[in-house]
């Protein structure tokens, strides 16, 4: 019952109309891995510098999350992204980005990372994820990500989702991959290479999951202030492959409350900046939230009958 | 258990990627009129031209719609529009609008209209829409539409939004109107002018409902091909204000079913040129599509329990 990933660890420094943060932990590998220890044991892999300090660390282990597959460079420096949100929360501005050690990453994995239930390449070059699969022959569910930064040949990527068996991607990328515009054709042309399960997320929207057996929709939790969006896809992604891995089968049911574990964890991890609001968090909040949302989307299935009608 | 309906009875003239008409009905009155007709008895207020012939009476004939209340001026032609959609189905593109005998509707309501139990103000202009709400004192529920085309005045369109129930609306009218970018902080400062229900319509990303209860979201029906979306907001309208028409009472639930039967009606009415799917829709489509909304969306609610996932 764990669960691997592979991906960023980074720094990142931030300004949105709500304050700014000079140095904070970021990256995708941590935000999933934080969002995913609240349902499964996980293994983070991933590569540092050496101005990687203790407090980073610290949230890593308050979340019991093993780190032995994270390669210290102690010479070089994190991967680092510095970026800025206006009031439409929606675009991320990238003012820097100094891969640093991130860039020559060459992912190793330990038998025990390996051997976990299910693996999460986060988005990093396709064919690097496509090898870090291939590592995993026995892993049970393997999902990816990937986005417009490494989409430089759709091919690439394409090859890659051939390998896994679930993609969780936005809709921009899934038009952009599929070469299509209705979204709807855009899932069952990508759904065709193969795969079991497709997430595609639509920010303020929602997230829609497409699998052989249909199709599922959930609506974005209702924030009135969304304070830093970064990691909102990654930290959907831990609830979401978390929860899969607490349970002991991949269903239509199970995935669809996957979908929405994902969207509560993604719905907290905007309310601060950074990790601070999901390391923060405890079960009875995650629970209360999985309410709300069925709260919100709950209608009784009465079909209308025009006899009562003309009463 | 009746239902009137005041707004524009039209011709049309589009061109889609899949066809062109030179001259089919349309006008809100007529898609929310076809629409609520498969609910409850509809009454229908407007005005058309001598231009107006047997076989578009015979639409609402068919639906048993009452048009006593639709002025013939003889001598002037109905209200024109033409408009051109590219493969972005969401943009309609305005070609041509004549006015006509709609410039001068002054809506006259008998006194079997006034009665209703609902009223829907169709999107006309918000002082008129607000002189035939002081014209029905007696109604239960009167739902109101506007769009861009009529804020000219965003103060007039307060106005007229403080003497209804509901605002049927979508989000860019919704920002405008509250002069505020956050849908949910839009929502409740026009609900604040006393609604009892607010009906977000926000296009291939579903409908969202808010009440002083709470919050419900509905997602689009997936759709392949959306083949002519003329009328899907007025379709949508009439689905939701026909159902609540049919309901003894409106309350939460049947607000939620209201929502969804909305839905299954717009969704319907895209799949071919203007009226021609509505028209020839039958009961078990409906019932058949509103299952298929509650398979999109269901889920069980099953709080996570640390515990077990540990085992």
């Amino acid at each position: 019952m764990s669960l691997t990933v592979v991906g960023s660890v980074a720094f990142d420094a931030l300004e949105t109309p709500f304050g700014k943060r000079d140095k904070i932990l970021g990256g995708a590998a941590t935000h999933f891995s934080l969002s995913a220890s609240f349902f499964t044991q996980v293994n983070a892999v991933g590569v540092v510098g050496g101005d990687f300090s203790d407090d980073e660390w610290a949230v890593f282990q308050r979340h019991a999350i093993n780190t032995d597959d994270v390669e210290i460079v102690a010479d070089g420096k994190t991967f680092f992204w510095r970026g800025r949100y206006d009031y439409d929360m929606n675009t991320a501005h990238t003012l820097d980005t100094q891969l640093n050690v991130f860039e020559t990453f060459d992912p190793k994995l330990s038998e025990n990372s390996k051997n976990a239930k299910l693996l999460f390449l986060a988005n990093i070059q396709p064919t690097l994820q496509k090898r870090v699969r291939e590592q995993c022959p026995g892993v049970e569910f393997v999902a990816l990500d990937t986005m417009n930064y490494w989409i430089t040949s759709v091919k690439e990527v394409i090859e890659t989702i051939k390998v896994v068996d679930c993609l969780i991607i936005n809709d921009a990328e899934a038009r952009q991959i599929a070469d299509e515009p209705n979204i709807h054709k855009a899932a069952k042309k990508i759904m065709d290479y193969g795969l079991k399960a497709l997430v595609i997320k639509r920010g303020e929207y929602g997230a829609t999951l497409f699998t052989n057996d249909g199709y599922f929709a959930v609506p974005a939790y209702p924030l009135e202030r969304v304070f830093d969006p970064t990691g909102a896809g990654d930290t959907f992604a831990g609830g979401f492959m978390g929860y899969l891995a607490s349970q002991d089968a991949i269903t239509d049911e199970t995935l669809r409350r996957a979908m929405i574990y994902g969207s509560v964890m993604a719905s907290f991890n905007v309310e601060k900046f950074g990790t601070e609001r999901v390391d923060a968090l405890g079960y009875d909040e995650i629970n209360e939230r999985f309410r709300d949302f069925k709260r919100m989307t709950h209608f009784d299935e009465i079909p209308f009958e025009k006899a009562s009608s003309a009463a």
